[in-house]
């Protein structure tokens, strides 16, 4: 059975020494959704095509998120990131906004959390602008979808 | 209908002046779950009994994460937090765990950014511990609970 | 003749001790130039109308830029912004975009160089999104225009 | 006619994907002024001479801020910069003091942005230790003066 | 036996609730020394009159440190320092750089952490600085000398 | 006799051009004691075992202290760590915790200063947990004992 990388013989946790590790062109997807009252999203989608863009802000904020990645999560490498995108779908009917992220790197360890991350704060940027008229969004499935340049691939 | 307030005249996000609101304690909890196989929330369990403690570095993960909060989402106003707390609840049943965050300020705006930043980040910590044993965790149902010292108190 | 006050006994830099001012209403507003080939103007403007909006993204960054002021100038004190706000205009006759930035605080120092920041990274950020297209960009006038709220106030 | 670079088919912004870019050396040389009175450029020479050096300050700020350019600049690359340098010249005929800052890297993309970081922060710097005495200081000419490494060199 | 009172009841480490300690004015100060070499000492000397000036760079770096301390130790809260200075004595005798750091708040806590991170990061500085023609150096007493303002006053 | 090499021409400081030196494995090793009474060390063991670990916690800093040092250290370049451990040894008969900091890059500089800022975070982090009850707690013998992989190699 597999077990947890992230400790030393101590019990305590440390950064996994990647020393060894071949640099390789990695990929990360990840997403995740906000869901919102109908009144929320229309606000959201009006501002969109005229004016007061809350996604415009959102996507700053992830790629920015991507970013820091490794000053927010204490085991994450500072890698050199090469290239993060985000797209978001607005589904007005089920009332959620979905957030992908997709970030690149030349490194020896992956870009997973950095995705995450940029999901998440893509997502919590969104909640930011729209609390003062909707306090009961919530943030659901944010999750990786896919994964290359590893030891495995993943793909959900 | 009450309008998205994080925009000036040309329609560009601003940071809202609060210059003139009044200080008052505020408090502020969020909560949010990750999900994770059997396998992978009983090594968790299992390190926290013994060695290798992930919710030890998700607790200051988050609360690192809380103090980050300006940083993190564009139009958030820094405050001076006085008081950050998680809870974690390992449900082995349905394989998740649960963070509840709860956040204080003396300031003149809330700190439900800083909760729901602060849950977020703990759960992506348990994410990066956990990831290279179960790359199929997700993150759900991350929403504000309570919120208290504002124009209006909100409670779910 | 006044003295620069940024300095201790032995001739090194301090953060000056403003312990015992006051804390008041404070608003700082600073402009600043960035000058551009015609056509680079005109990619910025029509980005604008449609999609690709270089404003958006310098609007926060520049925003971003004013809550960073105390990490980046060191004898700044760190202060809690009560607003930020930055308003560009587009004069594609003599080829520049202005920006002028409004920074406000509660606080017992001015936000003069929470303003000149904000104006200066999002012009940065217009060079970065624009230079692709054009090197010979350059930044001019960047300054104080008013400030009120300390020991005396100052307007262009 | 070429297209600004940095947004994706949505329209939205995006750190462009430079994964597939060679690594070389690289360099970018940027430079600015800050005109001041001519009492207050005494100020900072004699200190230069004495004590209370205002450029020694500037100095480290500078270098500072070229290392924090991808935390202030949304669509900047990290990268890992191999050598930063700054000098100034103060012209107490024309009264400004002149910023020249010149930054290195091994990486795929440019470090034009950290080298007009460098610059614009050092005067900012340079502002914040004379506006005591000054107010009407204005920051003018901050511009690329070179570029090597890349796709093409450039020189003013 | 007074307790450790940054855990909560799950024996997690927590941000202390300050929310109901007043705000008064609070001064910490701090020393600490790094032993050096004969040589690298008179080097460092010798740099403070002429050019090369480490002790320079060295105030500037621990007064940034006091801004940070709220980001490098995890349970501290943000402040906002309303002073910070710092003075270093050169004993060439003993081979050995005193630094003293003071900082000062507003606030409902001490600044004590503030003053020791200030102390460590200008000798790490001077560390640094020196470290190409002197690897045994090494850091020593790094201590609160006075804390004033909060429950209890203290002075070594 | 070796020069400082961290000054320019102008005798003002720079960060070191080291475009030139070849990318090689790096290890560094640095230690150092915080040293508290007997009723504080033995605060702390209990703590281990049973609830309140407050090495838990200084183990994230420390880490995190690694990570941070290029922003801390004005004259350090960025890098990109692949590996941080600390190890703490609690001696409670002559009563000092001692950390040592184990650091890895692949790089062209060294990271003596990662690992000496690990061990200083760390420790700084052991005092602000235990400070409520020992104002009388002081830092020694932090200091470099190991370095690999550069022009030359070290031991203490």
């Amino acid at each position: 059975m597999s077990e947890l990388t992230h400790f030393n013989k101590a019990g305590r946790a440390k950064m996994v020494d990647v020393s060894e590790k071949k640099i390789t062109a990695r990929v990360a997807k990840a997403s995740g959704k906000i869901y919102m009252s109908k009144e929320t999203i229309n606000k959201v989608l009006s501002g969109h095509m005229n004016k007061g863009d809350v996604l415009a802000v959102a996507q700053v904020a992830g790629i920015n998120g991507a970013k820091k990645t490794w000053e927010l999560i204490p085991m994450c490498h500072n890698l050199l990131l090469t290239g993060v995108d985000i797209e978001f779908t607005v589904d007005d009917c089920h009332c959620y906004i979905e957030a992908v992220a997709e970030v690149k790197t030349q490194g020896n360890t992956g870009v997973e959390m950095e995705a995450l991350t940029a999901v998440n704060i893509a997502l919590l940027t969104v909640y930011d602008m729209c609390k003062a008229i909707d306090k009961r969004m919530y943030i659901e499935e944010v999750k990786l979808i896919e994964k290359q340049g590893g030891k495995s691939d993943f793909s959900l």
